[in-house]
């Protein structure tokens, strides 16, 4: 993780001439068409039809911008713009897929911004006649949002080698369709990892909280993560007739579940504003009216700063499946548990991140996040720094969803500086 | 519904002989293997691929069989055997479609059984040169189950007048397939209603209780049925991330849900052996694991004999489900509320059913049915006769379900000699 050396300050940069922002702006409401919804959100799944569309859109984007693209095993999208073949890369990105029925600018706006900021740079740099010691590159992660296909964070995760890529390419959506076969109908089953030196990564992404707004501050630089416990819970019962089944010999498990949903939320209460928790998706089988389900699937999350507080809760709960197994004559098992410890991001990126910002004029402040991204993903094998601009009112995955464009493009100003410095001051201190 | 002069006792039947008894055993082979599980169940949702199949096999004996075969416009399939076009029909049948995974001898029993006992009855009644006041029928009725398509017992219910054909055929399935659309795909949308009159209508089925099997009775003659309430409810929160988002902001249409079906179970509780209730199905949606569930729909339904109850038990439902809506910053609609009422089936033709079994030395009671079927339906328009056959264990909606092979004959010798009485004996009384 340390074999660059990361400046800490920021070099005196050229910022996005006008004809970027309008490039920006331009770009987010082509891509912004792709998967709208007649509220003017958008649902735009991961390796969905409208997913390869957004995709081709950018793919064509960066070839005429001059970028290389490459497509990697899952699906990854690279556009490169290589100075040297034997420096580093500074990556940037995000994921253009989105949740069900969800906004316009959660993934999609680090993937463009990062796109519009890389190729301002290269085309100042190359004007200048200068060879930077790092190249740039952006990327589009496939199936941040894990709404589709679980778990999230899909190709960043395979990336820094946390999930193997064939994995990833066996989970399945609910129709029964794996990420491989998505990715081949929409044509970004690439054929080869990317296996490039990475010196930093940086992501642009809304907040998701209403506290940039509410302080009127331009950038948040993420500083640390919560913990999150995620559990698969099944409850196996036994599928019989609603009607004449007598109530005492039902084996029914959404009754079962309907319990373990309640005792969720029983739990995080008992600890205030230090821990979120939800059950956000539940599958139920056969699903029809006249039968007693025979199988419920939860997918349930605790989030907190605290690992302890996580681990605490999990053993607990743990205790609770059992007990509503017991008084429901259900079998409940946990399919999965995945504890995503803390994360402290790169502090000497998150310095410059600062420094760039002060620079600019921008306010910036500390930020902490709830919710997990491609930068928490990276963040474990890479120096890696997340970036907050203002979301109204905190809103997300939700079509309402939305962020002023002065603030889309103060983080575009402030994405292009923080690049521009790290592409030109990082060394290579092996 | 009184037109016609239901006879009391049984004449002298013939049996069907034991080239009928291999007849429906090849059938019933033939058709169970149309949707086999892996497990030995059925799975053949109406109008699905396999429902056009095992149609397409019933519609050829049919026809081989000597029957005229026609569809209606909901695709209830009818074999006819015509000795006097103007006389009345005995039609009996019942449905071949399956709930998911689910058991063989539920609904495509009485199907099978009826058509057997026809093409025996014709084929006597020809042979001795008899035409008699009634012509028979058998019929399919489509989309018994209700568990594609939404509500239950369609065709019968069309073949009454008490849903219209464009209210079924607009029924959508999970997918957004209309059943106007799945019939036209496996070829059984008909043209016209069938209108014929009917004397009386005869349905056989499994049991569905362990009351026959315990007390080793061959007929169960369903006397009453008991009364259901079946509400559609829908909660509407608001879509939000479950990361972020702070727990008091959340408006979470799941976490209503749970609190909905726990209170089905408490209030069924109540009322001991006298109430059955249930949650057969969820609907979740956006049904993503990062996502606060903005929309939750359930459907419940609360069984018991006395109606009072019921109504009761509604009135004190409606007000938990607006306490849930309140609590958890929801708001509940209850999209549909449809309370069938006890129906007292008609007591000529269950004194004829009961004549009928002694005359065969087979031992019969009077059955209540906790569940709906299409006699039910029918019994609203046209006298009718449900017979049950015993059921081991009373399993049911499940593909452990199983009736002995004795148990099948009993009721194909009880079917066959009272609609043969039926045939032979019933009298125009206009």
């Amino acid at each position: 993780m340390s074999t660059y050396s990361i400046p800490s300050s920021p070099i005196a940069v050229n910022l996005p001439d006008a004809d970027a922002i309008s490039e920006f702006d331009a770009l987010f409401r082509a891509t912004s068409a792709i998967g709208v919804t007649s509220a003017g959100g958008l649902h735009r799944l991961a390796a969905s039809e409208e997913d390869g569309r957004v995709r081709d859109l950018l793919r064509d984007w960066l070839v005429r911008h001059g970028f290389h693209v490459q497509v990697d095993r899952v699906g990854n999208l690279f556009g490169l713009v290589t100075f040297d073949p034997s420096a580093p890369y500074v990556l940037c990105g995000s994921h253009l897929d989105s949740q069900p029925s969800a906004g316009r600018f959660d993934g999609v706006y680090g993937v463009l911004a990062g796109a519009v900021a890389i190729a301002g740079i290269a085309r100042r740099l190359r004007e200048r006649g200068v060879r930077p010691p790092c190249n740039l590159a952006v990327v589009d992660w496939t199936n941040e949002e894990g709404a589709r296909f679980q778990p999230s964070l899909t190709g960043s995760s395979v990336f820094t080698g946390a999930l193997s890529v064939d994995d990833a390419l066996a989970c399945t959506d609910a129709q029964g369709i794996t990420l491989c076969q998505a990715l081949e109908r929409i044509g970004y089953l690439g054929e080869e990892m990317l296996d490039i030196p990475v010196a930093a990564y940086v992501e642009t992404h809304v907040e998701q909280g209403e506290r940039l707004e509410r302080e009127q501050i331009s950038i948040g630089v993420v500083r640390e993560t919560w913990a999150a416990l995620k559990l698969r819970v099944r409850f196996d019962g036994e599928q019989s007739h609603t009607g004449p089944t007598p109530m005492d010999q039902r084996r029914d498990a959404l009754r079962a579940a309907a319990r373990a949903i309640s005792a969720v939320y029983s739990e995080v209460g008992k600890h205030g504003d230090q821990m979120h928790g939800s059950v956000g998706r539940l599958d139920v089988y056969p699903n029809s009216p006249n039968v007693v389900p025979s199988k419920a699937t939860l997918y349930v999350e605790f989030r907190s700063l605290s690992t302890d507080r996580l681990e605490d809760v999990g053993k607990r709960f743990a205790q609770i499946l059992d007990d509503i197994a017991a008084q429901t004559g259900t079998h409940v098992e946990v399919e999965s548990r995945q504890l995503r410890a803390p994360v402290a991001l790169d502090s000497r990126l998150a310095q410059c991140a600062h420094d760039v910002c002060r620079s600019l004029g921008l306010r910036s402040v500390d930020s902490v996040t709830v919710a997990g991204h491609d930068a928490i993903s990276l963040s474990r094998t890479v120096p890696s720094c997340l970036l907050f601009i203002p979301s109204h009112r905190g809103i997300a995955h939700n079509e309402a969803e939305f962020t002023e464009e002065a603030d889309l493009h103060n983080g575009l100003r402030a994405l292009s500086a923080l690049l521009e410095t790290l592409c030109v001051t990082t060394q290579n201190s092996r």
